[in-house]
């Protein structure tokens, strides 16, 4: 039997998601729980990062996550294996995650003993895009393969975020990805954006993004 | 000065959307217009498939593309080049087409002089799965560093779809992707979808594609 929980999200009956996710973030500041929200495209490796940074992280924080999904919790079996808590989110059908469903999900999950909450997004550039979802941080996986146009084509996505994770950049030689042209789409969208190439596959990259959560996490939860 | 249009989509009117899809597919049964409905993650190589389709069947059929986006041009721009009929159609946000959409990009860009029409949707596996667009088929591409996971994560997308190509079948030997066993979960949803797997960018595969679609768009048009 799994040991993880499955959560059938229901759809949020708040008109304003804005003031739902200030709300939200408030009462994490209260409960000194770090949220940080994880987007990306399907198969840009946001689950095997996810494993790296927990085991990155784990000694240090108490680490819980949510993994949002269509219907299926492949996500929440690999991520049972690291040891840390975990519950697995089911939206329905629908594309994204508000404040309100991300509520849903931290009260299923149960963060009295969190420190570090991560909500795994649905896969999507587009429509978790548009919905803040109460985390304190957003943050974004773009993989090597899926090309270095991908700013210019989901703008909202790289201006939403606190910092972009160039993935898969172990597989840089066989494929035309210009990591230079890349960076600069994304810092014309938005400036303040950190970028940290990783490969979490390799392990390249994952000091600097554990040390980038270590010092934000910090900050927040002291 | 580009020589394509760009088209701002409104939202549809229309509150039965298969019903307004089975009229598309009827107008374009007597217009002799075949329409492909292409679709995919960001970043999985549709644009690079569909100018590899192009120049295999563009001397046989009279081609016009539609490429949605939520904001860009750059897919537009680049089948331009291609020498095929474009058209750019922005979805002003919207994550998918559906058929009172898919019929306004089909004005914009003009049937008349075109046997085999492709609507290059939103780049996403979840909502556009939702929405019949009118297309007499649909296809989508699942490319190899997305993992062989990605049919138990977005099963409806796998099951409403006539053909998937598995793209970028080059770089295999540098992911763990398992293609019989991408193809029994495929086939599992989905008992009658055919397979194919392809490479855009060294054109392995492209003369299987090409050979069911010709066969697809003669029974249609003829």
């Amino acid at each position: 039997m799994e040991g993880y929980r499955v959560l059938e999200i229901k759809k949020s009956v708040f008109e304003n998601n804005d003031r739902e996710a200030d709300r939200l973030r408030a009462e994490l500041k209260k409960d000194r729980t770090f949220l940080l929200n994880l987007m990306s495209s399907p198969g840009s490796g946001k689950t095997t990062t996810l494993k790296a940074t927990i085991a990155a992280l784990k000694d240090e924080f108490r680490i819980g996550v949510m993994e949002a999904d269509i219907d299926s919790d492949v996500d929440a079996a690999a991520i049972e294996k690291t040891g840390a808590k975990v519950i697995q989110l089911h939206t329905g059908g629908m594309c994204h995650l508000d404040a309100g469903m991300t509520k849903q999900g931290l009260e299923g999950l149960g963060v009295d003993d969190v420190d570090f909450a991560i909500l795994e997004n649905v896969g999507n550039l587009v429509c978790p895009a548009e919905f803040d979802t109460g985390s304190v941080k957003n943050a974004m996986i773009l993989s090597v393969p899926e090309g270095d146009d991908k700013p210019l084509k989901y703008p909202l996505m790289f201006s939403i975020c606190d910092v972009l994770l160039i993935n898969k950049i172990d597989v840089l030689p066989y494929f035309d990805f210009d990591l230079e042209a890349c960076k600069k789409h994304v810092l014309r969208l938005n400036p303040n954006i950190r970028i940290i190439p990783i490969s979490a596959r390799t392990g390249e990259g994952i000091d600097e993004w554990a040390a980038w959560l270590r010092t934000e996490i910090k900050n927040w939860i002291e």
